[in-house]
Order: C-alpha cells, then sequence, then structure tokens
C-alpha cells in the first residue's frame, strides 16, 4: 500500500553508458517495488554524466530499507560507479532560516510550511536582528538573535555552526539574511546553504542590485536563488525570474517589486530541494 | 555509432502497473539498444494509465526494425496489453498546411522548416485564397489554390482528403485556415490535423475572438494550438499562451499582438508533434 | 510643499473634444497646484470619451479644497460636461475585506497593509467561517463572523450591508469569500466590491473552475480581478494573471498553483482601486 | 479633418518646474490643434527632468508647420528652456539595416515592414557577408556587400558612413550584425544606432554570451536592444525580454531559443524608436 512511509526517492549520478535505466528499473522491480515517478538526464550519452531521480513505494520499506540499500549498492551502484542516496518521503528535512530584517521571504516560507505545502522541519530560526521574533515565534518556532559586527564576526559564526549542528539542521536558507558568509563558514557547508539573492544573476552581484539595476536602466528586474559556495554570488542556481519594470519605477519601486519576484523564487527553489529534485553537477544544477 | 538512422523513438501507452519500466529498459538493453532519453508519465500508479517516450540508438537499426517491433511485440507490449509506436528519427513526417489569407503562421513554419528546426517534409501548401502563392512557390513547393463557397464545400474538401492522400501526408496544420472543416473530414484526420484558435480556449470560441475579446475587456489575449476533432475548438489542447493588452489597444491592435502569439504558439505545437512528444489521451495532451 | 496632505488626485471623465487637457492643467496652473503626475485616454478622439488622472499638489490644500473644487466646477467641469471627483492622497479609502476559508488572499492584503504598500484603512473583516478569526485579530482587527445558509442568506446579507454601512466602508474586497451574493447586495454595491475570480475570465465561469481548467486540459491556469455587478463573474475586469501548467498537475496541484496567481492578481487590483487608477467604462475598465 | 499628414508628434525634454503642461497644451489649443496622445514622466518634480510625448493633428499641418514651430519656440520651448522637436507622422525614417549571417532579426523586422507594421522606409541593407543578398533583394531593397577583416575595418567603416549619408538613413539598426564598431563609428552615430545583443544585459556582456549563459547555467536566457555608444554594450537600453532554459538546454538549444527572443525584443525596440516613444537620458530610456 502506498503512504508517505513506503515511499522513497532514490537519486544517482554517475558517468553515463548504457544499462543504467535497465539495471535500476529491473533492481527495483525485483525488491517488489513500484515505480512512481522516474526523470533522467544525461549531458551525453556517450561520454557525460547521468543523472537519475526515481520515487518508488516498497511494502513495509521502513524495516527493509537498509536491505535494500546494501543489495543496490552491491547490485547496481557498484556494477556502475554510482553516486546515489536514497531518501524517505516521509523524513522530512530540517530547514534552519537565517534572516536580518526584511521579512517577505520568510514569511512565504514559513507560510506555506504551515500548510504543509512545503514538506520541511524549520527547528529554528537565527536573526541578525530582533525585528522578527514575534512573528517567528507566533509560528511556535525558537528564535535565535544572534547579533553581528566586523570584530565579532568569527564568533557569531562559530555560534550559527553550534547551532546548526546541534539542531541536527540538514540545511539552511538565507532568506534575505544580509550578512556575506565567510569562506569557513560558506565551505563547511557547501551546497547545503540556499541563497536569496534580488537579482538576475550574473548582473548585478554583491550590494545594492536595485541600485545598480536602476542606474543601469533595465526594463527587467530579477531575483536569483542559488547554493552558496565561497565564491559570492557564483554558486549553482537552483532559480530565477524577472518581473517587468519601466522609466516609472524608482529605486524604491524596484525594492517593492522585487520582493514579489525574491519571495516566488526562493520558494520554488526550497520547493526543489526539499522534494531532492535538485542535483549539482560542476557549478550548475539539473532541477527535474 | 549514433546517428539519425539508428536512433528511434518508442512510444508507449498502456494501464499502469509496476514493472513497465524495467520490462521496457531491458527489452531495449538485451537488444544492445542505448537509451538517449527516457520520459514517462502516469495518471496513476494505482489504477490510472502509463506514458512513456523513449529515444534510443541501435547500431543498424535499418535492418533490425522489424526484428525489433516482433520481438517488443511478443516480449514486453502483449505482457502489459500496450498501443505502442515505434517512429525512425530519420524519417521525417510528411506536414500538409493549410492557409487562407494570413501569412503569418504559415511563413513562421516555412521559416523553421527552411532552416531544419522543424524536421519535416513538406509536400504541399492548400489554401482557398491565391494570395500566398508567390511566397509559398518561393520556398520551392507546391501550391494548391481550392477556392470554397457554401455550394462547393464538399467538393472542395473532398479535393483536400485527395490531395492529402496523393502526397501521402501523414498530418496537416491549418495555419490560420479560416474554413471551418465538416464534421466528416475532421473525423476521417481526427488527431492528424492541428488548428491554431486565436484565443485562449476555451474563452472566446468560434469565430472573431478579438473582437469578442476587446469587448469583454480581458487584460490578456492569448492562441490555442489543438488537435481538431469534430467538435469546433474542443479538441486536445497541445499549447497556449498569452500576451499583456491595456485599454490602450483596440480590436486591431488585438488582432497584431495577437498574431506573434499565434505563429509562436503554433510553431511549439507542430514542433512538440513533429518530435512525437505528444500524446493524446482522453481530450486532453501529455506532452513530454 | 510636497507632502501627502497636500497632494490630491482629479479623476475626470467626459465626451472628448477639443481643449480638455489645455483647460485642466491651465485651471490647476492659475490655482497655484503643480502637476506630478498626468494620465489620460481616449477611446476616439473624434465621437469618443475621454479619461483623464490626474495628480497634483497645492499648498495648503486642506483649506483651500472646497473652493478649488467649486472652482473647478464651474470653470471647467461643466463647460465640458465633465464627471469628475477630487481625491485626497492622504484620506485613505476604508476597505472591508471578505472572506470564507482560504487565507491565501486574505493574507496577502493583511501583509501588504500592515507594511503600509496598501495604502487604505480597513475597518474590518467579515467571514462566514470562524476559521481565520484568530489570524485577523493578530492584525488588530474586528472580525466578524456571520455563518449563512440557504435559509439565511437574506438575514446575512443585511447584516453585512448594516456593518458596511456602520463602519462608513468606501468598497469591499471578496478575498476568496465563496457565497454569491445576492442581486440586491451586488447591485447597492456595484462597482464597490471587487472580487477574485479563480480562473482567467471569461474560460470557466462560476463553480470549481480548477476542476474544469483539469478536465479541460488548457497549459495555461489563470486568476481574474474584477468588480462585482449583479451578473455573475460577468463584471469590468481589473486586472488578470495566468500561470503554466502541464499533464503533471491533478486539480489539487491546479489547486495550489493557483493561489499564487490569485493573490498577486487581487492584490495589483486592488492597489490599483486605491490609488485611483481604475476607471469602469462601459463593462470594462481603464487601468491607468 | 485627421489624416497622417495632418497629425503630428512633439517631443519635450526640459527641467521640471510647474506649469509646462499647462502651458504646452493651452499652446496648442490656441493654434486649433487637437491633441490626440499625450504622456509625460518626470524624474523628479522639484528638481528632476520632465519629459512629454504629444500626439496631435491641425488642419493643414504642412503649410502652417514652420510657423507653428517657430510660434511654440518663441511662447512656450525658450520659456522653459526646452530641448524640443516637431515629429510629422507622414514622414517616415529612414532605416538602415545592418546584418552579418543570421537571418532572423533581419526577416522579421522586413516582415513588418512590407506589412506596415513599422512605418519605415528602408533605403538599404549593409551586410559583411553576401549570404542573405538574395532574401533582401526578394524584398525590392538595395544589398551592399561590404566585407570586412582586421586591415580592411576602416575603410569598411567609411564606406558604410558613406552610404548612410547617401540614402540619407535617419537611423540604422545592427541587425545581428557581428562587428563591433568602431569608437569613431559609433560616436559618430551615437544614438542613431540600434543593437540587439543577444543576452540580458548586463550580464554576459561581449562575444559568445549564449555559450556563457550556459556555462554559468542560468534558467534563464534573454536578449536586449539598446543604442549604441562607444563603450561595448553599454548604452541606453530600449527593451529586453527573456525565455526559460533548463538543464536539458546545450548551448545550440539556447542559440536556437534565443532567436525568438532577439527578434521579439528587436522589433519591439524599432518600434519603440520609429514611433518616436523613446527618450534617452544619462545613459537610460524613457520608454513611453
Amino acid at each position: 500500500m502506498r503512504t508517505k512511509e513506503n515511499t522513497a526517492r532514490l537519486l544517482i549520478s554517475c558517468a553515463d553508458r548504457p544499462g543504467i535505466v535497465a539495471a535500476v528499473s529491473q533492481f527495483l522491480a525485483r525488491q517488489g517495488a513500484n515505480i512512481l515517478d522516474s526523470r533522467q538526464h544525461t549531458t551525453d550519452p556517450e561520454v557525460g554524466r547521468f543523472f537519475m531521480r526515481m520515487v518508488f513505494y516498497l511494502d513495509d520499506l521502513v524495516s527493509k530499507r537498509d536491505a535494500l540499500e546494501a543489495a543496490f549498492n552491491a547490485e547496481v551502484a557498484s556494477r556502475f560507479s554510482m553516486d546515489y542516496r536514497f531518501s524517505r518521503a516521509d523524513r522530512r528535512k530540517r530547514m534552519a532560516l537565517l534572516v536580518s530584517k526584511y521579512d517577505h521571504c520568510l514569511l512565504e516560507l514559513l507560510w506555506k510550511w504551515q500548510r504543509d505545502e512545503l514538506e520541511v522541519d524549520i527547528p529554528l530560526v537565527i536573526s541578525n536582528h530582533d525585528d522578527l521574533r514575534t512573528v517567528v515565534e507566533a509560528y511556535g518556532l525558537p528564535y535565535f538573535y544572534l547579533p553581528v559586527s566586523k570584530d565579532t564576526k568569527p564568533q557569531q559564526e562559530a555560534e550559527i555552526d553550534r547551532l546548526l549542528k546541534e539542531y541536527k539542521v540538514d540545511f539552511a536558507v538565507l532568506a534575505r539574511y544580509m550578512q556575506i558568509l565567510s569562506k569557513d563558514l560558506a565551505d563547511k557547508y557547501s551546497t547545503r546553504i540556499i541563497n536569496i539573492h534580488h537579482s538576475f544573476l550574473p548582473a548585478f552581484i554583491g550590494a545594492n542590485p536595485y541600485k545598480k539595476a536602476y542606474e543601469r536602466g533595465v526594463k527587467l528586474i530579477g531575483a536569483t536563488a542559488h547554493y552558496v559556495t565561497d565564491d559570492l554570488d557564483e554558486g549553482p542556481i537552483i532559480e530565477q525570474d524577472v518581473e517587468r519594470v519601466s522609466h516609472r519605477d524608482q529605486t524604491d519601486d524596484l525594492v517593492r517589486i522585487g520582493r514579489d519576484v525574491e519571495r516566488k523564487v526562493l520558494a520554488k527553489a526550497v520547493e526543489a530541494h526539499v522534494e531532492d529534485r535538485v542535483i549539482i553537477y560542476g557549478n550548475k544544477t539539473v532541477v527535474f
């Protein structure tokens, strides 16, 4: 019977060659699993990289899981030198939110989480300001106020790191968290942190993108959600979108219009990540 | 070696149940075929319908093709009561174009065909006017001028039918062909004719959709490409798109703005059909 | 000095003929007013209707206002048989919200109102359910729970009417208020009620538009904000937008995807109304 | 009587201050002119720049024109230190097209010109290749093949300059003309040349933007039409648009998808320029 408990996702990445789909689907069939959804992508069938995301269910998955994984490793993964990951649909990822003062991205995620559109657990929210405490605590979530200055940054980041570990956080989302993470922290959590940058990357990297957009006189503004790497705003892009603007719009209009794009883009990116639909390859993503 | 000759598509439709993906990929692997692309969709894994489109290549496909199909039928298709179709990538579909006076959709298709973006053969163009003869013949294509009136419609349609057969046409595209096909002709070619309707269906069915859109005061106009059935404008939708309009736009502005949407939507729909990415189910389409 | 108190909007509608812009701008110049923004639209310069929205400021407007209006009436409006309305930028419209169970549109408006992006006063929220009381009262707003059944509808609507009067409401927004207003109530508040309909009108009028959209197999779903008239879903359209969907989306996916379009469209429409940028003409709108 | 001959456009730019709209409309009213359309924009009503585009008609404009302009200069323009320009609706601008090998942007403009959607005269087409001669001459237009190499560039540009003068060209459009104009030529024709750059500026400046877009892994690609200045790809932006792409798209897919965006954006920009709806201010545009 198909329940959340019995449903799992299998993510695979390996050098492409003939026979992978057959091997994987055959394996699952032998195990008595039913494939619900299957998506693949190959960068080049002869010399490229193969990516697959399969969703399947298997009666009594909970007790069979370890044996299934061991069998998969032995019978399939090793044959193809696969990187792979099983992920149970009923085990929610634990997502930490970091925010500064602007609440629009935060609220979008909290609201979708609360109505179960975003199937994550939110163990904590961290902020370098105290402004959003009331809002966050109204959702019944722990709020950690960690102010930071140029001098206290290493200690503040050490505390962030400590909290993420303590709360067994799977990934973090910088929901207009306006501090630039140090190389250390970015490296430590590489590809486990999603950031929303308020421009259409690679345009307007860094600070004040709306002001720069206004000065350049662009006719569209955008937002980009990407994984954080130690290279500012250069990490793999997960999702982007734009909105039309005109000569009528001053910088603060761009800021206002941009808010809706930011929250929409960030929500889509977080959703894709949560559903294991994002695979990172090189500095790019495959988003199933 | 992967060449167009050695590449084929396999389209499958059947009642969903466990084991289909395994059976198909296993079969292809046994035959020595390499899967290039594989997309599936199920309406409901327990009681629904399963659709798959696989692209694979097989050395020496041309000579092995018949045996391959026979083997597939015996070993897989019959087991799952599949509707299926093999389609060779190097065998272009033969597409007839029907047009009246407006050239924008016609030109878009001719232009994409000429630059090989649309991998079809165009055996002929039929029109109930003579206006576009020069344009069409400049592309080196046969142009058939078949005027029609209320009285001569049955004979004109009989001639269309005759020409489509004579030229071994696989499917036809009504590229702003402004005559409503009779039930007979629509039935005969059911799902083998694609029409572009200049509105966002199901809004503004029938004649003068731009005028009706203007009167309703909509803020977006659209176009819809769909398969023709004997129910006017009710056939399975393949693709739709819209464009923003405002109070500034009179009916003839809507007509002008609408042209770009129509040609874009029709081209996308024809491309999907040509690439065997469209599966009709009920009165809807799965577009891979 | 330009302050909100000194800023006003002038909305004009009249039969078009030469000299209107000159007369109006000349009048304002004579009064010592500075024009900040001026937008016009004419349906036909010879026999059509002229619409204008001017924003201007005038030192000491508060005390001069009545005299200004009287002078305008005498010197300009009567000459051109104008319908006109002055509206002070500092006098916020009073907007009532009606909602049933779905909170997405409501929350969007409350959130924008709270951050002053929507410059209205919200005197009260009315609902036929009690579900959203906590949410609304958290914003510090009065919540009126008015349950309704087929039998009690006239009394319930009488109470709505009474409350709207008591709270001196300028206009109301049906933010996914799922009851169909009676002809009486619709007539009484004609063009003073904005509704969000969860389809791209005129497609899928009435109930269950997402289900109908699913059945029709459209490739885009939409939402439409319009003024309520006594003709269901037929009133003047203010704003519309769409979102792409595919064969993968079941009806509940359409509902989920549609939520974002609904709240975005409703917010834009309410904003336009609040800023006096919407003029109703016939069954259509001019939206400056 | 309103005819194309009697219709003119007045473009104004000056320091903003009270009374401009009144002065201009009053002047036109005194002259017996009827305003058809009037759009304004001010960057800041107190210390900013004011822009206006008025369309009006005046019986017997052809003979009255010079007197009208003289009167306007004396009575209005000098008072406000205006930069202004009258432009008769029946006098088409003369537009030269420059192209290399790709025909999509060229064809779009030729097609719209031929059906009178683009109200320009096209005196000549210049190319550094001979490929598109047949296509262009089929439209009845003179084609000048001016090959160029690193060494011959100055002479080739001198010939371009000579031809533009000889044919009394008002402005030129680089419709995927792949040569970078020298500073000299760019300066000489500053703001009289429109270029289409196949990226969403300021992202991916310079060569191979699609390749760079592919490498960055963006989820949207775009195109930008801008006035050419002596700073490569840095000139005032007129119009931009984007199209969604995914991991499935290789560089040549981006090129193919990008073509539709490029021709659409370029056509919109050229249309706006032709209709005198574009005002350049600083390095930006106001597009009415």
